[in-house]
């Protein structure tokens, strides 16, 4: 089992020739997730020899170009390619007949169940969870309604701790109870103390994602103690008023957050392509929340690791 | 003046990592054209140093995916790099409502004049000129209607012949006269023959599109001695039956219209992903038109010195 983090696109609006517009792949204890899909999304996923048809859940933040643009394609191909497995699309509304036009158009009819669930990017709730993850969305505030999105894993099971286990009289049947940090009183009578038998659960690992959003401190509670967070840094501060206007956050003003929020690392991309280097957002971000980097596309991080 | 091809995507509706999906960029007497416009087109055009804000036609064949779902971000991409010079996209009726409503739901208006030319894939007829150039569509044979493009340089002017005209008695004002091919009399009723005073002009070149399509003879006419024909090659031999089912076509089909249309040279492209080598399709169709060759993501290719 396994959290890791890939860029496919860490640009803003206008792509350029090193960054791709937003996209990232998450695996996440072996569900494969896709969060935003800017243009070209597929052919990252090609250069970076990732497994696409693996992917089963796809979040959309919001629907400026530069973060989906690359789904219509993408679906296209994953149907081309043979996929009989269902996927579920995660965004706004208006999403689900922009695709569907577009694949009907062609003549083509996907051989794999497309589902859409439609996000507001105004309320904060759960919207997948199964026995090993949780996924949640969060409204970040930008020109147009736009969600943020938090994959955390579920709390783990404890550790058995074999050498206590043997010769106890504790059975087989009895050690699922033990894992979910349940006491066993077996047929005879006998008590057994899960603390006796067991060791705490590895801890549970969480990521969050903030791309587009202005400063905005409402979002801490959503994000407060993830182990890493990614969050938008389209500006630098002297272009802060740029920022404001646009909806857009400032590396320094993302650190602010990181900070509030007590998170493990910060990540910051969607940088805009003004800006020819990376040594103003890093230095900026530092001053208020040290362990931050600028994430470059094919750039993978273990967030378990963190 | 020149007459320019940019390959920027040779492959077929599954892009792989060495081929994206349709589009070309032709530069005919400074007129700057983008044939179909796949998804990654604008990556596409950055890479190879394009300045793609000098595009003023947009040519779509047809609404499968990998010939425009990268038409919107181009676009997108214009606008925000603050483009004001306005578009002309010739393409299927549809395609106007899809680009518009993807634009319109980002909450971004254009500040360029987006205007739309409606092609209905089943006739032949001349859809812009100017005084250099001409572009003509006809219909291909596909799964849904597929448009061909011919783009033509018009006869060119007749060259002055300097040291004939000197001391001859020839005025400035009628020097148009004679580069358009017509004799001059002058005010004092002097006689000039324009033969005695010009060279035939330079020959005019031409470059044909034909992609999406089945084999289809029908075309030869709309593509008869153009200076280059690129035609579709998803298949080879041993698989033209898949050609014939999908309304593709195979290398030496390819090869036997360019031959029946006596055109100067070959160009191959929209290969398929299953093929790993261009070997076969090379072979196969020089056995029927020796001068071809396979297209290459990159490829520029000369028209006017064909």
């Amino acid at each position: 089992m396994s959290f890791e983090l890939t860029i496919l696109g860490s640009g803003a609006a206008v792509p350029t020739f090193r960054r791709n517009p937003t996209a990232q792949y998450i695996v996440c204890n072996d569900r494969h997730i896709l969060i935003d899909c800017g243009e070209g999304t597929q052919m990252q996923l090609r250069k970076y020899s990732i497994r696409f048809q693996r992917i089963s859940h796809i979040l959309i933040s919001h629907l400026h170009g530069d973060h989906f643009f690359g789904l219509v394609g993408l679906l296209s191909t994953m149907h081309l390619m043979g996929r009989d497995k269902g996927i579920t699309v995660y965004g706004p509304e208006e999403l689900e007949n922009i695709v569907r036009s577009q694949l009907e158009i062609s003549g083509d009819r996907l051989d794999f169940d497309l589902k859409f669930v439609k996000l507001n990017g105004k309320e904060s709730k759960l919207i997948f969870e199964d026995n090993l993850i949780e996924i949640h969305t969060f409204p970040l505030k930008h020109r147009i309604p736009t969600n943020g999105f938090v994959i955390r894993e579920k709390t783990k099971e404890r550790r058995l701790i074999s050498d206590a286990i043997k010769d106890s009289g504790l059975l087989i049947e009895h050690l699922p109870k033990l894992k979910r940090g349940e006491n066993v009183v077996d047929e005879k009578g006998n008590e057994f103390d899960v603390e006796d038998f067991t060791w705490p659960p590895h801890p549970s690992y969480s990521y969050a994602f903030c791309s587009d959003t202005r400063f905005d401190e409402s979002i801490v509670p959503h994000i407060k103690n993830v182990n890493v967070l990614y969050h938008e840094a389209t500006f630098i501060e002297k272009d802060a008023d740029r920022a404001k206007s646009t909806f857009h956050s400032t590396a320094k003003q993302a650190a602010s957050i990181a900070k509030k929020g007590e998170v493990g690392r910060l990540l910051l991309g969607h940088l805009s392509a003004r800006y020819e280097s990376i040594d103003v957002h890093l230095e900026e971000a530092k001053t208020i929340f040290e362990n931050t980097c600028v994430v470059e596309d094919g750039d993978v991080f273990r967030i378990d690791e963190e």
